[in-house]
């Protein structure tokens, strides 16, 4: 930071770290980060004893709660350290995943890349930090482990996966009707009509082209992702705090830089303006949303929770937070095109939108080397692969992959020390295409 | 407040309130407080809209979040205004509670303490500021009312209901041998060893009948009340504060007042300790110890949760937020000594020592005019009447109350704008009583 009076303070700083994008980062983690046993979080202890040792004690305030290895235990705690809402499941029985598990699934050898050697699935799961994996084949469990100190009845934070929810149900209601993805944001939210967002289509929030200023980089204390934290950190704020104090007084500040609909930029303050706008469509907020259209529709087995600023305003960008088997269960519903639990949970045309993918022309000007022939849609990444898999993606490494023509889903959470996905990549999407060929009976 | 510098602040001021006793308070609402209708917080709107309108904006940081009518919204969104930790039900179905409704409750009559006229059961809800009630009779539901913004997905503050469940836990460890009543506090935790409690025995903590000094009165400056609250805040402190930063690191300055077990003081501190003796005794929080041992056996349909301070120590004096319909489950079990869900939940020695009662001589001491020949044991508020009922009580009207001898669980929450309990017995106690008596077929 080369302008101290402007450095950001240690819990913005860590609540940044939710925010980071999936762009360009190192490929591998660098080898100072310790390996996935020496960090794991239940034999370090964090938060342990009563009370817990000062070198094991981790607070929201000072950031020590997001430093590697501490986020270990942080990302499945997150609820321990700063105000949630709840989305219900509703209170009928869960909807029952059947199991069918297979011992063959940790020898399934694909090649990661960029690597000399091949790997196993089960060594790429301490590669790439995994907390914890649920593999659906066939709607049928056939893999499921955890680690650390995650553990089925835990919920762990899905990051920019909660991306891919409220473009859903930006997709949902685009299919019944009830938002217009042609009109212009501010036609829905006239409190961003000076801003960027305010001219742009709904469908350009939804497909992340608008044309916004909205630097995530941490290295710029001018960059706005640092302004969008504080806006939206539930702490109270400095005295000396001039800025923003919410997500939606912040979304009004935002700048436009180049134009709509040309280009696909990641950035999280649309998935943020786009739940203003379905809060302001629905008259609910999203995660009252999810729970009453989604979440207790799907026989969820646990309540899933979302973080919120100190207005009660839900991060729409990163913060959902899910039991691993209940992400398993929306996956496995996106899969079956809406249906699941005995009844249509979501139109399918709002699933078949998200399948159909984004504008590839745009997708190639964000330059994700790793991610060619990609394109984004509705907040999900479309791989348009020969299986037609498509994901939602959060930083760190948690996933939602489904691959429709090997009838796979996979919900993995993870706690990778480097936070864009481009570190943790080359260790779980080729494994992931190779455990759905093998499960299609192919090698 | 005569010494402004000490004048804790808002957020402060707010916690607080959590923690306030059953002492006598003035025995009915100042005609100041708008009635349960104008009060209703569904109709003020509360934190609705996106954003909230300024005036329906509620805070955990300037304390608005505390203050009549708003309580009435926050006690059933704790978790929205602070950090919190889960008590998980677990993950299998939860246990059924028959219905058998019964339309002749609401014209119950009874005579309210002090008063002049009789008042009927349904007038009664609505003069002590009922948000939710369930009346479970022979183990059927044959009652149930919500009001506001509770319903029964949601889950509401116990207040120090809480305190109750903390005890029975203490009860459950002692019946099972693995904690000893007699024993010193201090030979538990050494680190409480110089504070008053290290020589008071467990049973004197289970029983509130400590000799320390912990004054609740909130008009001093100086009363320990402050102390323990400011402690426990999770927020973070003013660069300035140099008093304990946590319930743990509180408990430890707390100093003699009178000698240990002659006489009953209702003082929230006493569970705290409690709450460290079972987290060194058991390896875990008193929210895992709620979890492993009865939340999870007692097939309860939601999670509960506490809230945490910033050291992530569930507040055992108070901290409980559960829902409604659990709650009576929990007391369902009670009534049962201990078997509910098809098994033997908790020790049925462990209960019978609950309604076995305290000391007279040491409840008499204490001088609750309203509770004549009641005592306390193992945090319970043991009548003594010819029913042989007991209960759990908290602030703000937070009750369950099991008759025996009427085969009856009541468990209410309540949002009434006096926190004392003396300012809703009188139109909740006898109304209790009048149903008991009704559902056995007097009158």
């Amino acid at each position: 930071m080369d302008t101290p009076t402007r450095q950001p303070s240690p819990a913005l700083a860590a609540l940044l770290s939710i925010l980071a994008t999936g762009t360009a980062l190192a490929a591998a983690p660098s080898p100072a980060y310790p390996d996935a046993d020496a960090s794991d979080p239940a034999r370090l202890r964090w938060m342990a004893g009563s009370p817990p040792p000062p070198d094991r004690l981790l607070r929201f305030d000072d950031g020590s709660y997001f430093r590697f290895p501490a986020l270990r235990w942080s990302v499945s705690n997150f609820r321990q350290l700063m105000p949630t809402v709840n989305v219900s499941r509703g209170l009928s029985a869960p909807a029952p995943l059947p199991r069918a598990l297979r011992d063959d699934i940790d020898d399934v050898v694909f090649q990661p890349m960029g690597a000399n050697r091949p790997m196993s699935w089960k060594e790429s799961l301490k590669a790439n930090y995994t907390d914890g994996i649920v593999v659906l084949h066939k709607g049928r469990i056939v893999y499921e482990r955890y680690f650390g100190v995650l553990n089925p009845q835990g919920q762990h934070g899905a990051m920019s996966v909660t991306k891919s929810f409220v473009g859903t149900l930006a997709a949902m209601l685009v299919a019944e009707g009830e938002l217009d993805p042609s009109r212009r944001v501010a036609g829905y939210v006239p409190e961003l009509g000076s801003s960027a967002f305010g001219n742009a289509t709904v469908r350009q929030l939804m497909d992340m082209t608008t044309g916004i200023r909205f630097s995530e980089d941490y290295a710029d204390p001018d960059a706005e992702v640092w302004a969008h934290a504080a806006a939206g950190n539930p702490l109270p704020k400095a005295q000396d705090y001039t800025g923003p104090r919410s997500y939606y007084e912040f979304l009004q500040t935002v700048k436009p830089e180049g134009r709509h609909g040309e280009a696909f930029h990641y950035r999280t303050a649309n998935t943020d303006a786009l739940g203003w706008v379905l809060a302001r469509v629905s008259g609910r907020s999203v995660a009252q949303l999810l729970s009453e259209r989604v979440w207790s529709r799907l026989g969820a087995e646990q309540d899933a929770y979302m973080t919120v600023d100190s207005t009660g305003t839900p991060f729409a960008g990163g913060g959902l937070n899910t039991g691993l088997r209940d992400l398993a269960r929306f996956g496995e519903m996106i899969r079956n095109n809406g249906f699941f639990n005995g009844r249509q949970v979501l139109p399918a045309a709002a699933v078949a939108d998200i399948r159909r993918g984004g504008d590839p022309a745009a997708f190639t000007q964000a330059g994700y080397t790793l991610l060619a022939g990609w394109t984004y849609r509705d907040m999900w990444w479309v791989t348009h692969n020969a299986h037609g898999a498509f994901a939602a993606r959060g930083v760190h490494g948690q996933a939602l992959y489904i691959d429709p023509k090997a009838e796979m889903v996979i919900a993995r959470f993870a706690s990778h020390p480097v936070a864009g996905n481009a570190a943790n990549d080359p260790t779980s999407l080729p494994a992931y295409h190779a455990l759905a060929r093998h499960l299609m009976g192919e090698r």
